[in-house]
């Protein structure tokens, strides 16, 4: 991972956005700087002076990962102790991360800032340079991918009608800690039924039921990378119209697949995948954008989204995943992760899309 | 749930704090106020009008679970919404929850409000309350304290040398999802050998040592409350000094069980704790505080540590957890979920502190 390179961008940023200092205070981004990856921390960046601010609790780990930064061990909070380090850089513009410092933290902030310093807000500052991977992210965004890929059997084992929804997740993120994941990567989904109808399905102690679709949307995180998957099954007697929104989400997935390369914006995936369910006539039951970038967190930029004018480059990750939802008869959901190349894509996500009915 | 009188204390403390009206942003307390547990939701507080903003994914879920509140499902974000409908009410001062609102919500917030309405920081308003449970809430965090004391056998089942640490976590997690649990509270921690010196071990690929304390910290969500417990084992050959250490923390937790009573303040609680182990010379070796509260979130008020002097009252939820962690030897910490009650406290977690030794 090339810290130093990010670190020199991150100054670079920082010019140009006309901040003398900034506090990283949102951890993804503290790891993504400087490696840490403790629970706690602040790094502040003040001209070419570099440290990492966490707590007693850390004092081996911080050490041991942290790259390209000095590393303090404060007695009180992180933030008061990178305040004060500051004084010495006299910056005038201290920028802070907007989108994740609290107001109480903001506050608080101010009445520690050196005299004639003044905050300034930056939204995605380091975000936006994250879309973009290294080589070596993307080899550890596939392990993960790989390893989410096979829990989906472990899943399948278990899977009839009358078990319940968590005893179906329980199996999934068994398989993937025996697998040596290090957790998941958000809640595991898994919806049936008519609660396959519902986007955000976590899974409930409802039973699987005899007749119906199974949405399985899940995620692992190994070596701080997340994955993202979901897969769609149908249980018992399958009718010709459950058939048919399954087949229109497996073609609006390929069109949104198919439209990935290195040059076209966001918007054009997000209306490749919609297209298709608007010919199916499911136009309108496809309620949520396309997919997100992933990699140190589980939803990152991009949003590929309607209307969103967002260029994609080679290297960045998403996930393609469109789906259709009609309540009272359930939904369909299909999702890869895929990084983008000059001339079109490649999935990582190595599970096969055909129809599955048990 | 008593969520009409909840938000009938919300009204008067808006009042004491001379607020007009009250954005709830952080979800914990909009679930406290009203019952909704989705993902992305405001609740917003005007003279007697109350209403939860949400999104279309919740229509149903959000009509089936609020209490008190009217429904609006918004087209864009939930705030800009809720901000919209203040306008009726006029309110001249908006409190906030400036503990847990980003400075880029507070400032889109600013251009949303009402003419002449301007934003108040706001800070615990809703925790300070929730600090004393319901007895229907105590009930719920027993329930979900017994199915957590029931994981360690899981446990216990397959820790020996030689196993991988998230192997165990594994097993702790797979039972918590067979007996009914929604997910677990934080990340597992199982730390053997030195690691257990690391309070925060999660668990990771290390494998368990020949000779050393295994320390295990987890807890599950059950019915949307928390459990917390560590039980610290010792496998193979344990040296006197160990012993020693064992056995203090387990004196320290007790000292600190039967300092807890209504009336009493929580830093004399820590101090009870803290005294066994200074007396045992292993006083610096405890980093961390005695404990904290929980209940729908893993860590609430109060902080149960050195000099604060918030007050007992029967009713408060608390963990009792003393550490010593001796760096290059190994880790003890020993925890229990307490309720206070007039004359004492009840201990909840049903599971022996008996030393094991594998």
């Amino acid at each position: 991972m090339d810290y130093l390179g990010r670190q020199q961008k991150t100054l670079e940023l920082m010019r140009r956005e006309k901040v003398d200092a900034l506090l990283v205070t949102h951890l993804p981004n503290v790891c993504y700087l400087c490696g840490f990856t403790g629970s706690a921390a602040v790094l502040a960046i003040a001209g070419r002076r570099i440290a990492l601010f966490t707590d007693g609790r850390y004092t081996a780990q911080a050490r041991e990962e942290t790259r390209g930064a000095k590393v303090v061990i404060a007695k009180g909070p992180a933030l008061t102790a990178a305040a004060k380090w500051l004084e010495k850089s006299r910056p005038k513009v201290v920028g802070v991360e907007a989108e994740h410092l609290t107001l109480s933290l903001s506050s608080a902030l101010k009445k520690l800032l050196p005299p004639k310093a003044r905050l300034r807000e930056t939204r995605g500052l380091v975000e936006r340079f994250r879309i973009i991977k290294e080589p070596g992210e993307v080899e550890r965004i596939r392990a993960a991918v790989v390893l989410g890929a096979s829990l989906l059997d472990a899943a399948l084992k278990v899977l009839k009608p009358g078990i319940a929804e968590t005893r179906v997740a329980a199996e999934i993120e068994y398989a993937a800690r025996q697998a040596g994941a290090a957790g998941m990567s958000f809640d595991t989904i898994v919806a049936s039924g008519p609660r396959s109808a519902l986007p955000h399905g976590r899974a409930s102690d409802a039973a699987v039921p005899r007749n119906g679709f199974v949405v399985m949307d899940f995620g692992v995180i190994l070596a701080g990378y997340c994955s993202d998957m979901t897969r769609t099954v149908h249980v018992g007697r399958m009718p010709r119209q459950q058939r048919q929104m399954y087949e229109a989400v497996r073609e609006a997935q390929q069109a949104g697949i198919d439209a990935v390369r290195a040059g076209v914006d966001v918007g054009r995936v997000d209306a490749a995948a919609r297209k298709v369910l608007a010919r199916a006539g499911l136009g309108k039951y496809f309620t949520h954008s396309t997919g997100h970038g992933l990699g140190l967190e589980i939803h990152e930029l991009p949003r590929v989204a309607r209307g969103v004018a967002d260029v994609l480059e080679a290297g960045t990750v998403i996930t393609i995943e469109p789906g259709v939802y009609v309540p009272g008869v359930g939904g369909v959901r299909i999702e890869d992760v895929v990084v983008v190349t000059e001339g079109g894509c490649e999935v990582l996500t190595p599970a096969s899309k055909e129809l599955v009915v048990l």
